[in-house]
């Protein structure tokens, strides 16, 4: 017998009818037909979908787990999303909740090959919590994108990171723009002493991608941040395994269009194939996440998991220097915190701004909740 | 001053704010940053995002239009999904309904290289709809499935898809199954004189895809299946490029998990990449869909469009011979069945199945709508 993935939806049904949508729905995400018209002994064995468990959840909706054969994914990070959400995505009243995976699953995909232990070796940083901000607006030509991050390094910030609309565009592309940032940068830190971190957004199907990335190598950049719900979870998973040595940031463009709970998604999902820090919507910003999904994502990417390395947690999205001590006691120093907009806002005192920034968050101490 | 894609959103808000919602989203989907901070003339003039109009949209929705830089896609695919919802997917309250191309745009994209008229060329079938079933379930072995794609092609159906879940995995890898079922269906052919086709399912990263490709080319398979949200739009749009001569089925896996008016997504945006026929869940079937909305999805991936070439909308998910005419009714001539699990429970007559369902496409007159 293989092991199985626990996979909980929550779906939408009366309580007299719950235990025929379970089972339909274990059917639909494994074999997809009449299981009576299933012959083979194996396949009903081991491979139709299990319900394991039905319980209810508020609202009336219940909670479904259904057991899926991991034979049916292997190491496939594109083949888990269809197993995982593939035909049951198109039912409104069905949402994916969490996922238990078998060690050997976990294994395989091999989750963050750096993650938070990663991040603060690369920046020479202890127990503190990290800063970053973002290089915008899109439409700016490369030179005034690495003058813009030759002031972020300055005030001495840890991460800077490419928006996520800025992509390979004629104003500005990859190959010039990339190499142009990471000198001025590189320049900045010989005059503060820092180790600022340049991070460049890839674009693009995975060749784009992969070029992208030895250009950034040349370049003497070895961090790289992918949006994974665009480019693809396999190609994000290759490009992972295929560059040991790269920080990986993943960015949430377009994922929030699922019905997918965030901290499976971005907390776990993101992390198990491979992300070293995931971008996130925090609560009280222009998004309307809630505190209590904002930690259960970064918990599920912070917490001990199969052995993998933890992700670094990059709650983003309309956040100001005032929040800074609230935000610290709230996810402690196993953070990221990125200001983005509100540091631009102070145009010519761009350095002063994030240098107030840094310094808030370097004289926080360390009040993990 | 470059072009502009109008991208229209469905946004749940109060009258009095919903004008300060659509500044908002204009700037979300382009510069995500406060204008005030933005000095370049240029990018307040071409790339910011631009409220084109607000309109009552009914149920305390608005829709807002929003008019994109063209120069911010070029004609990346994976961009392209970034900018129409890559930030704004992550709002509850926004729903991407519909987008109009500049014809530059569309162009640059290419769509179908085949559509509609390339099967019809390809199965050498006039102007009665096509008819297509699909090999389930997974964990069979590869010698099964080719029996039961023999058995398929003997009841003469016009085209015989992988089930999305049958992947690489070790009990049916892909070049174990692919020859072995194409070898199947062209013995079977021989028999009959049909002209059924076999299409096979892609997964993996692009990598992957590209070697399945070459190995369904060198088994004489010139059609594949891939899920442009899980292979990441821009792979699926290079893999169209690059095999020219080959007939691309988009199945709909992981789409329906997003908050994008499904005749856009599925009508246009597979379209605009190349999908020469779309599958997506029929109304009355096992997913809730509406016949309003299947018919949207059908005439957006059906008509004149910008010069591209149509795709052949592919209603599935629980069909059943029993519908065939009113099917046929509703959709007219342009347009392939797909049944799969209802020929399946037919198991030892499934021949004898696949002929009723095929003869009753056959028959039946073009009684367009």
């Amino acid at each position: 017998m293989g092991s199985r993935l626990e996979v909980t939806y929550l779906v939408e049904a009366a309580a007299s009818e719950i235990e025929a949508r379970a089972r339909a729905l274990a059917v639909e995400q494994s074999v997809e037909m009449p299981v009576s018209a299933i012959t083979e002994r194996i396949v009903l064995d081991e491979i139709v979908g299990r319900v394991e468990a039905i319980a209810p959840a508020g609202e009336g909706r219940f909670a479904v787990t259904i057991g899926l054969a991991d034979a049916t994914i292997g190491a496939d990070a594109g083949q888990l999303l269809s197993m995982l959400f593939g035909n049951s995505s198109l039912h409104d009243d069905v949402m994916l909740h969490d996922v238990t995976f078998p060690p050997a699953t976990a294994a395989a995909f091999g989750g963050p090959r750096h993650g938070i232990a990663g991040f603060r070796a690369r920046l020479g940083v202890g127990r503190r919590a990290l800063t970053a901000t973002a290089l915008k607006p899109q439409g700016l030509p490369s030179a005034a994108l690495a003058d813009l991050a030759a002031r972020f390094a300055e005030g001495g910030i840890d991460v800077i990171k490419d928006d996520h609309g800025i992509a390979d565009q004629p104003v500005a592309p990859f190959a010039e723009r990339v190499p142009r940032i990471a000198a001025a940068v590189h320049e900045a830190r010989q005059k503060t002493g820092g180790t600022t971190l340049y991070v460049p957004n890839l674009s693009g199907d995975l060749d784009r991608m992969r070029t992208q990335v030895a250009c950034a190598r040349a370049a003497g950049v070895r961090a790289v941040m992918v949006a994974p719900m665009v480019a693809g979870f396999a190609n994000v998973h290759t490009l992972v395994a295929e560059n040991p040595d790269v920080l990986v940031l993943t960015h949430p463009s377009f994922g929030g269009a699922s019905r997918i709970a965030p901290p499976l998604l971005f907390g776990k999902l993101f992390r198990l194939i491979g992300a070293d820090a995931i971008v996130y919507p925090n609560f009280g910003g222009r998004f309307g996440w809630s505190p209590a999904t904002c930690r259960a994502l970064a918990d599920a990417a912070r917490a001990p998991w199969h052995g993998l390395a933890a992700s670094l947690p990059v709650p983003a999205g309309g956040m100001t220097r005032e929040r800074v001590p609230e935000l610290l006691a709230f996810y402690g120093a196993d953070v990221m915190l990125l200001i983005g907009g509100a540091l631009l806002e102070a145009r010519d005192d761009l350095v002063a701004a994030t240098a107030q920034f840094v310094g808030a968050v370097h004289r926080h101490a360390d009040v993990r909740p």
